[in-house]
């Protein structure tokens, strides 16, 4: 079978950690050029400063995998679907859900494959946890996602300015984990958005959640401002009396309070190896619940002034 | 073919001034029952005081129509489905995506149709104007929508409460006409949305959207504070120079000023025609793309504070 031509769009910190070595290790694919306004690329692999340059003047390509910030990422999407590239995207893969529902459209249209990709989905604790939790009925899920945004976001201003989700950047990786291991639909009904007076987007959050599969609670809290050093959990309890504990980002699993070993690709490696079943199998895999859990949360939330932020 | 025995779910105002006269008008329906707190029911026809009510003691029911507000249609409609009855919701279907989503879910498990109506895509100006549009390449569209909240929502506090939409209750109506008119995807890239510094829900908002079937600006504005009038126009000019316009809230279209004949069933009388239709062909029809168009602009908007409103 050939190799999958594959160029990356977007050349900061994300692609060169985490693109790059996952693409060089999975030997369906070939990096082939980068596009990147900054013109950074790997040894060797031609830079272009569009995907149009791309496309006029650049190798072959098959694939994209497109690593700019959010708010671009539909326009460019938009070209190298409709030009017949198979189109793998960061998290989150736009910035409202009308933007992502055009892509898939347009994919399907177009016959190539899109995959919308959540990093944290492919935690291998995650995976285990979906599995133990597959068919089970729920008693209450609790997600706390706390971090020092001055540490792991200085100085960055276009998460503050509309449209840049505030805390719901790394909120959002929780809600990709929830909605993956979650044996139901998380439907919100009720949210408080904190929002710093000087400040367009949330600084934390709290949403309180229903669903067919659980009878109790389901809470998440997202907290900004929290410099004692991170909280990144999950836990569940089911209604036959277990204790699933998520932590660290969803990279290690506890059942009943005893850590449980998940052996598997990683991360970015899994993303990569389901990318080529995915363009090997011509199907798509799209999965908009965790901006969809977001824009139900800004929909109906209560809207809560605290005090300004300054970075 | 058996008439479709149908309960009307929440016997307010629309329920009787709409709901009923259509229900009666159309051969193919009979109702049978309403489900009403207040015990209101036409001349003759059984009421009870919940669904469950109805299910365990009424008489035979197909089909309901949930007329209820908006933060209670998800659980009424999840138990409807369930029950295995045809559901057509009043606008909107839900106050989140994600219940909407969930609904669309169970009918597809039971096999009943789902019906989401938007009352004014019914007009048959709207259905005329889509049909001249139809394929067309779009210059750019203009939504106004301005009417008095304190003449047409007097005293109702759920309109202020957090997801109750605010301005949005009377703007999804535009909402809904302008993607159905359409020929393309609408993608909102902007908003405004202004806030009394005293209430949860906008007075006023201003949305730029995009559309891959447009070359220029798409842009609506809700407001209101309005007091001379109503204001309810979408004006829509082609690429090829013509000029369609919707006033009166999608009753009348004129085309380069020139007032269009528009003949047609009417709205409600359009809707249970189509839901006879939806019934007996064992489909659905489920558009969420004015809710998505809606909770897309709450995550992206621009808050901006404004004096206070009192009723």
């Amino acid at each position: 079978m050939d190799r999958i031509r594959i160029a990356i769009v977007g050349y900061g910190k994300i692609a060169q950690d985490q693109h790059v070595p996952s693409i060089a290790a999975n030997h369906r694919f070939e990096l082939v050029a980068t596009v990147s306004r900054s013109s950074g690329a790997p040894g060797g692999i031609p830079c272009f400063g569009s995907v149009e340059d791309l496309l006029a003047s650049g190798p072959k390509v098959d694939a994209v995998a497109i690593c700019t910030p959010p708010s671009v990422r539909y326009e460019i999407a938009r070209v190298c679907l409709e030009a017949g590239l198979h189109s793998l995207l960061e998290k989150p893969p736009g910035v409202t859900l009308g933007e992502c529902e055009e892509l898939v459209r347009i994919a399907g249209e177009r016959r190539v494959s899109l995959f919308t990709t959540w990093h944290a989905q492919y935690n291998p604790a995650v995976e285990a946890a979906a599995e133990r939790l597959k068919g089970e009925r729920i008693d209450t899920m609790r997600i706390v996602w706390r971090e020092d945004v001055r540490k792991w976001h200085p100085g960055q201003q276009w998460i503050w300015a509309p449209g840049g989700f505030g805390v719901f950047d790394p909120g959002i990786n929780a809600l990709s984990i929830a909605s993956r291991i979650f044996p139901g639909a998380l439907i919100v009904r009720g949210a408080e958005l904190l929002f710093p007076s000087n400040r367009e987007t949330p600084i934390a959050a709290r949403l309180a959640m229903v669903s067919p599969a659980a009878t109790g609670a389901i809470e998440a809290e997202f907290d900004w401002r929290h410099s004692g050093g991170e909280a990144w959990d999950i836990e569940v309890r089911t209604a036959a009396g277990e204790t699933l504990t998520l932590s660290e980002g969803g990279s290690r699993l506890a059942v009943n309070g005893e850590q449980v070993a998940a052996p598997g690709h990683g991360e970015y490696p899994g993303i990569y190896a389901h990318f080529a079943e995915l363009v090997d199998g011509g199907t798509s895999h799209v999965d908009l619940a965790p901006l969809r859990i977001s824009a139900d949360a800004f929909l109906l939330g209560k809207r809560v002034q605290v005090e300004p932020f300054e970075d």
